[in-house]
Formats: C-alpha cells, structure tokens, sequence
C-alpha cells in the first residue's frame, strides 16, 4: 500500500512528508516527559506528581494517535476505498482502534 | 508528608527505595518505545504499525500509573489515615484519578 | 447523507437493517445493566462490587462504539469517498473519535 | 471522619444513605441515556449522533465510579486501615482500578 503510494500525485507519501516534521517534534517531546518522570523517580519526588505527569503524557499520546488516524483515513484509506479495497483497510483502523480505545 | 516520612520507621521512602530499580528498568523501557516511534516515523512505516505501538505504550503507562498507585496508598495514604489527614490524602488520589480516567 | 443513502443499491440503510436488531438487544441489555446497579445501590451492596459492575456497562458501550464506528465507515464514509466528500466525513469521524478516547 | 465509624453513629453505612438518593437520581438518568441511544437507532439517527451521545454515557459512568471510589476510600477503606487491614483493602481498590482504567 506504501510502495503503490509513491507513484500517486497526490499520494499519501506526501502528506505524510509535510507532515513528519511536526510530529518528530511531538515524540521529541513525548520521549523528554518520559525521561522526566525517569528523573522524579529518581529524585524521589512526590507520587502524585508523577502520576499527574504521567497523565499529561497519556494525554500527548491519544493527541498523537488520533493526529494519525486522521492522516491515515484522509490518505492511505480513502485510496484503499478508491481503488476498491475499502474493507481491508478499514478492519485494519478498526482493529488498532479497539486496541486504544481498550 | 515527604520530610516526616524519612524518620520513620516504617517510611514510605523504604518502601519506595526498594521498588526504586524495578520503576526506573519501566521507564527506561517506555523511553525506548517512544523513541521507537520516532524512528518508525522517520523511516516511514505503515500508520497502523505506528498506531499498534502507541497502544502499547499507552498500556505500559497505564500499568506504571497502577503500579505507582498501589505504592502510594500503601505507603503515604495509609500513614496519613494513621495521623489523622486521611481526608486530604484521598481528595489528591482522587484529583489525579479522575486525570488517569479523563 | 442520510436521504441520499436510501436510492442507492448498496446503501448504508440497508446494511443498518439487517444489523438493527442485534444493536437494539446490546442496548436492552446494557440498560438492564445499569438498572442493576441502580439496585445494587439500593440495597447497599458493596462499593467493589458496584464499581465492578460500572466496568462491565463501560466495556459493553466500548465495544457498542467500536461495532457502531465500523459500521458507520463502511457504510457513510465509503459511500461519501467514493462522491468526493470523503474529508468531511472523515472530519467527523475524528471528531467523534476525540469523544470517544477521551 | 471515619475513624468514629467505630462508635457506629457516622457509619459509612449513614454517609451511603445520605449520598443514595443522588446517585440513584444519576443512576436514573444514565439508564434513560441508554435507553435514548435505543430510541436513536430505531428511528434510525445518524451514526455519529449516537456515537456522541455514547461518549458522553461513557462520560457520566466514569464521572459515577470517581464518585463512588471517593465514598469507598473515605468510608470503607479508611475504616479498614484504622482496623489494620489496610492491605486487603487497598488490594481491592486496585483491582477494580485495573478494570476502570483498562
């Protein structure tokens, strides 16, 4: 689906390219919280606070999760539709779905 | 609640010490799948694998997030119940439940 | 959408049909559910036992969700790519997925 | 507080009945949520509509264990640590936590 992807005009490869910039950005900054609640530990701070950080980095994770479902049902699946393979690709967002909606 | 629990004998800090290693071996490893997505990102892997790896990394914080729970209402919430500031300890459990809930 | 649906061969109408009575009985069922621990509370069962149970009716609207959201994208969406108007609904999937994940 | 649950006359049995009728009210409109979500599929309402209306059903649960977990914390298990069976009670906390938070 990737490959095929390169040949499009207005493929999803270039979105995606736009777009990955901004988003090793946020996992830049994903990974800085998780090396943080690393360093409270570390320094024994305070339980609750570590739990609140480690809900602000939940947070940042669903923010980036549906930041790339939108981008893979905007590209990659409404190819798949257009090309007649919409079934597949959607038990797939279906399936990753049911895995984080838990 | 932090200060006092170092003279005392049956600390939470002890408790803490002990659990130290195990938490930090957690975190480090979260790091890692973080910094993992990145490179998948980078090397631009299919969005359903990336997303299959978020939801991974969402579960190993949620149990981080029990983890660090449990300690803390053995540990600084039972000893506060003991002195008598039981009331106060369990509006901040419940403060940051309903932020690891959302 | 919803008018449009109903001239067409495969319409999304259709497929509801054929599902609406299996989606009517886990609703049935889930307001069974939360009548129950109405009663629960009633006769002042244990908190544990409630909070339980609050999870099982949380894991059947889960998966309620998910049944309904696959079905929406393999009915609206498809059906709104394939006429050109694939952002707008894939807009309000995401919207609602926000909701949904929280 | 709890610790004079022990002379009986602020049991958490009393605190329970004082707090009863507020969630039976919640309780009430939660089932008639449910039942409104039955009613959207009959008349056969726009997927995402219902998908809206579940997300804020999941919400008004989850606002009701928050609840319901601070009553048991304050009452049950406050009592249970003064009696020195913190631990148990702790234990139940978190495992019912496990299944909240998924």
């Amino acid at each position: 689906m990737k490959s095929s992807a390169k040949s499009s005009a207005h493929s999803h490869q270039t979105v995606e390219r736009a777009d990955k910039e901004t988003l090793a950005h946020r996992i830049n900054r994903i990974e800085g919280q998780v090396r943080g609640i690393g360093k409270m530990i570390e320094e024994d701070r305070y339980c609750i606070d570590v739990l609140t950080q480690i809900s602000a980095i939940q947070s940042a994770l669903d923010a980036l999760s549906i930041r790339m479902l939108e981008s893979h049902l905007a590209g990659c699946v409404q190819k798949a539709v257009h090309e007649g393979n919409g079934e597949t690709a959607i038990a797939e967002v279906i399936a990753v779905m049911r895995k984080l909606t838990r």
